[in-house]
C-alpha cells in the first residue's frame, strides 16, 4: 500500500538477478514477505533458526536459504539456495521495492542560497534549507524540514529524510540520514569551573565516508579541533550518539541508543549493540564485538567480543553471571 | 499563565464531575495545584507516601485521598474521598485546564498536498506538509513543522505536536504525538557483509491503535515486511527507541529511553521502565513489570517482574545484590 | 575551513587576553589546534596526561600548560603558563573563532505573531515559528525551523540552533540550545489503568536560568504543577531526558543519554556522566558525582561518589567489581 512494486519476474531471471540457484522454472514471484503464512507466489528468506517452523510449516511460495539447510525444505516450497541468503533476499527486495528517485523537482517553497550548488537532477522539498556555498551531489533528495549548512557538501544518489539538520561537514556518495538526525552540531566541549564553565570552540568538522547510513534522532557532534569521522560503508541507528572527534572505521555497525564518548577510536567492522556506552579516548581495534548494555572503560584489542559493564571478555562475563547466581543458591 | 483556567467551581459540582464524595457544601475550588503548601481554594491529590508530610501540614484548600486515608486529613483541609484518586485529580484538573481545540485554520504557508484529505475542523499551522492521499480526521491538530507522509491516515481529535515526521503509518484516533517523535521511517535491516553491508528494502508500516501517546524525540520504525504494532492506550515516552516490526498490546507503558529490538512481542500492559533494553524476537507476556535498566534477553512469562542486565525475577535480583554486596564486607 | 578566524596575535597579547604568563615575545600565533604533530604558530593546550607524548614529541608553536609541567615542555615549544590551561585555552580559541553574531536580519520567510516581542539586532532566519506574545531578548538568534511557543521568553544573547521546539518556557540570557532540542511539552504523566491510561494535564512551566547549554535533541518536559526547573551555567548534552519537575542547581553538568525522571532534585554542581539513570523525587546533594551508566535508587548526600546501577559509593563498587572477578578466578 505504502510502496509501489515492480511487476511479477520469473523464478529463474529472479534467481540469476541475485546470484541464486534454482531449479524451478516457468513461474512467477510476485512479490518478497515474510515466512510465517507465506502466500502462494511469495518469496521469503529462511536466515534465522528461530523461525525453522515457519519454514517447516510453509505450503507454498518461494524461499532463499542455505545449501546445507536444504532438507528443511517441505514439499511445495521452492528453493533458491545461496551461501548468503539474507543478501540475495535483499537484492530481490530490491528489484520488487527499489530506492525513491529523484523526482528532479526543487520546490519554490524551499530557501536556496543562491551561492549554493546543487547538482543535476536534485530534488528539494518544501520548507528545505539550504545555505551559502552547499555542495549537493546530482540525484540526491533533500525531503522537507531539513537544513544543510553553509559549505556542507554532500555526494551524489544521497538522501536526506524529513528534518535532518547537517552542517559543517563534508560528506560522500550514496548517504542516506533517516528523519530528525543532527549532524555537525558543536560538541560537550568546556572547562568545568565552579565560577561557570567556560566553552570551548568547537572548530572541527564531520567527515562522512561513501554509503553511510545515519538513523533517525542520532546526533553526531562536529570535532573540537581534529575532525569527527564516519568510515564507508558504517550504519548507525536511531537515537545514536556519536561525541566530538569520535572515529568510526569503515564498516561499523552502531545499534539504537549507543553512546560514543569523546576522541574514542573504533577502528573496521566493529559492532556496538545496543544501548553500548564506550568512554572517551579509547581505542577498539578492528572487528570488536560489543554485546548490548556493556559499559567500555578500556581499550580493546583486535576481533575481542566483551561484555558487561565494566565490559570484560565475553567468556569471563558469561561465568561471572553464573558465579552470581550460585551465590543466591548456597 | 501559559494555560488559560475555567472559573471556579463549588466542590459539590467537582466532586460530582470526577466521582468523589465530599462532605463540604458551599466552598469554591479555583484551582488544581501540588501538595505541599497548597494554597487556599486549590485542589491536591495524596497518592504518593512520600508527600505524607506535606498532607498533614496542609493547612487550607482542598485534597482528593483514599478513604483509608482519611485520619491523615488535617482539620482545614477539606477532603474529597475517591478510591483512584489520581485519576480523579486528573479529571479535575482537565476541568480547569481542557486539551487544546481545533480552531479549524488551515494555515496558508502549510503544504498540502491536493489529493489529500483533511476531515472537518482540522487545524493545520504554517510550514506543516500533507502528503498525497493522506488522510486526517476531524478536529485534528497538526502543528508547524509537522510531515504527515504519503498514503498515511491519522484518526479523529488527534494532535501532532510541533515537528512530528509520521510516514507509511495508519493510526486511530486521540493520537497523541509529542514534539520530534519520528514515525515509520525504514529499519535497521541489512545483510552484514565485509564487502559492505547490503540494505534490506523495508516495505511494512506502523499501525496504531487509538487513544495512544507518543513522546518526544521517540522513535518508531515501519516494519521490514510484517507492521509495528502499537496497541490502544499505549504510553509511550521520550526518546525512545521502537524496531521494526515491535509488537505492543494494548496499554504498555514505556518509560524514557527504553529500547526494543526488532520483532519482539509484548503482551497487554506490559511496565519497561526507564533505559530498559529488551533483546530482537523476545515473547513478553502479558502484565510483565521490567525494571529501570534492565536488559532483556530471554521470553518472559505472564505477570513476572524482572530486574538486572541480563534480567532475571525480582526476588533473585534483590538476593544478588545482597549477595554481591556481603562479598565485600567478609 | 567552515569557521572565520580572526587575525594572527602576538604571543604577548594572547597571554595578557587569556591570562597566562609567557615569556617569549615579538612570535605571531595564528591558529589553535590540537597538540598532536602542532604546526608552525599554532597554540595547543596541555591538560590530559593521556597526551604527554603528544607534548614531548612536539617540535614548534605555542602550547598552555600548568607551571607544574614546564620540565615537559620540549625544546622548539613556547610555553604560556596557566593554573587553568583549558580554560585558558578556550579564551584564545574564542579569539581565534568568535561566536556567531546576528545579522540582525527578520526573514519575510518566517511566521512571526503580531503580539510577539523581538528584542533589537535580533535574527530570525526562514521557516522558524514565532508564537502570541513571545518576547525574545536583543541580539539572539533564531534559526530555521525553531518554534517559540505562545508567551515563552527568551533572554538576550542567545542561539537557538536548527529546530528547536521551545514552549512553555521562561528562560535567561545567553541560553544556546543545540538542534533538535524540544523543550516544554507536558511530562509522561497519568494515572495508570487497565480500563485505559488516565491523563493528567501538565499545567507547570520550564524555567531556564543564565549561561545554559542543551544539547542535540535533548528532551525537557514542563512541570506538572510545579515547575521543571534549570539552574544557571547547566551544561546538558544530546539525548538527555528531563522528565517534569526535575530541578538542577547551578553549575550541573549532565552528560549524553542520561535520564532524569520525575521531580527528581539535583543540588549545584552535580555530574552525571553518560547513560546515568535517576530515579523519580530523588535528592542528590551538591557537588555529587555519578559514573557512568548508574542507576541512581536512593537519596545522595554532599559530594559523595557514586557508581553502578543500582548505585552504591564509588569505593564500594571498585571493591565489588574486584570481588566479583574472584569469584571466578577460585
Amino acid at each position: 500500500m505504502f510502496f509501489q512494486k515492480s511487476p511479477a519476474i520469473t523464478v529463474q531471471e529472479l534467481a540469476k538477478m541475485i546470484g541464486a540457484s534454482c531449479e524451478a522454472v516457468d513461474v512467477f514471484v510476485e512479490n518478497v514477505g515474510p515466512l510465517d503464512n507465506l502466500p502462494k507466489n511469495v518469496l521469503a528468506c529462511y536466515h534465522n533458526s528461530k523461525y525453522k517452523n515457519s519454514l517447516i510449516d510453509a505450503k507454498h511460495g518461494f524461499c532463499i536459504l542455505k545449501e546445507e539447510d536444504r532438507h528443511l525444505l517441505p514439499k511445495g516450497l521452492v528453493g533458491l539456495f545461496s551461501p548468503t541468503p539474507y543478501r540475495a533476499f535483499g537484492k530481490a527486495a530490491l528489484y520488487f521495492y527499489p530506492l525513491p528517485k529523484s523526482t528532479g523537482e526543487i520546490s519554490n517553497l524551499a530557501s536556496i542560497h543562491p551561492t549554493s550548488l546543487i547538482g543535476k537532477n536534485c530534488q528539494v522539498e518544501p520548507f528545505a534549507v539550504i545555505g551559502a556555498h552547499a555542495k549537493i551531489g546530482e540525484n540526491t533528495i533533500i525531503r522537507s524540514h531539513c537544513m544543510v549548512g553553509e559549505r556542507t557538501e554532500i555526494g551524489k544518489d544521497s538522501l536526506l529524510e524529513y528534518g535532518v539538520t547537517i552542517t559543517s561537514c563534508i560528506a560522500g556518495d550514496r548517504l542516506y540520514i533517516k528523519p530528525g538526525a543532527k549532524i555537525g552540531q558543536s560538541g560537550f566541549g568546556f572547562h568545568m569551573d565552579e565560577r561557570g564553565h567556560f566553552d570551548i570552540p568547537q572548530v572541527g568538522c564531520v567527515r562522512i565516508g561513501n554509503d553511510v547510513q545515519i538513523g533517525a534522532n542520532t546526533t553526531i557532534d562536529r570535532g573540537s579541533q581534529h575532525d569527527t569521522i564516519i568510515g564507508n560503508f558504517c550504519r548507525i541507528d536511531n537515537l545514536v550518539q556519536i561525541a566530538h572527534n569520535v572515529e568510526l572505521g569503515d564498516g561499523c555497525v552502531i545499534v539504537s541508543q549507543v553512546g560514543i564518548a569523546g576522541s574514542a577510536k573504533l577502528g573496521k567492522f566493529v559492532i556496538a549493540a545496543g544501548q553500548v556506552g564506550i568512554a572517551g579516548h579509547l581505542n577498539i581495534s578492528d572487528g570488536v564485538k560489543i554485546a548490548a548494555q556493556s559499559g567500555l572503560m578500556r581499550d580493546v584489542g583486535p576481533g575481542e567480543t566483551v561484555a558487561g559493564s565494566p565490559a570484560i571478555p565475553v567468556r569471563e562475563w558469561h561465568k561471572q553471571t553464573i558465579a552470581i547466581q550460585r551465590l543466591i543458591k548456597k
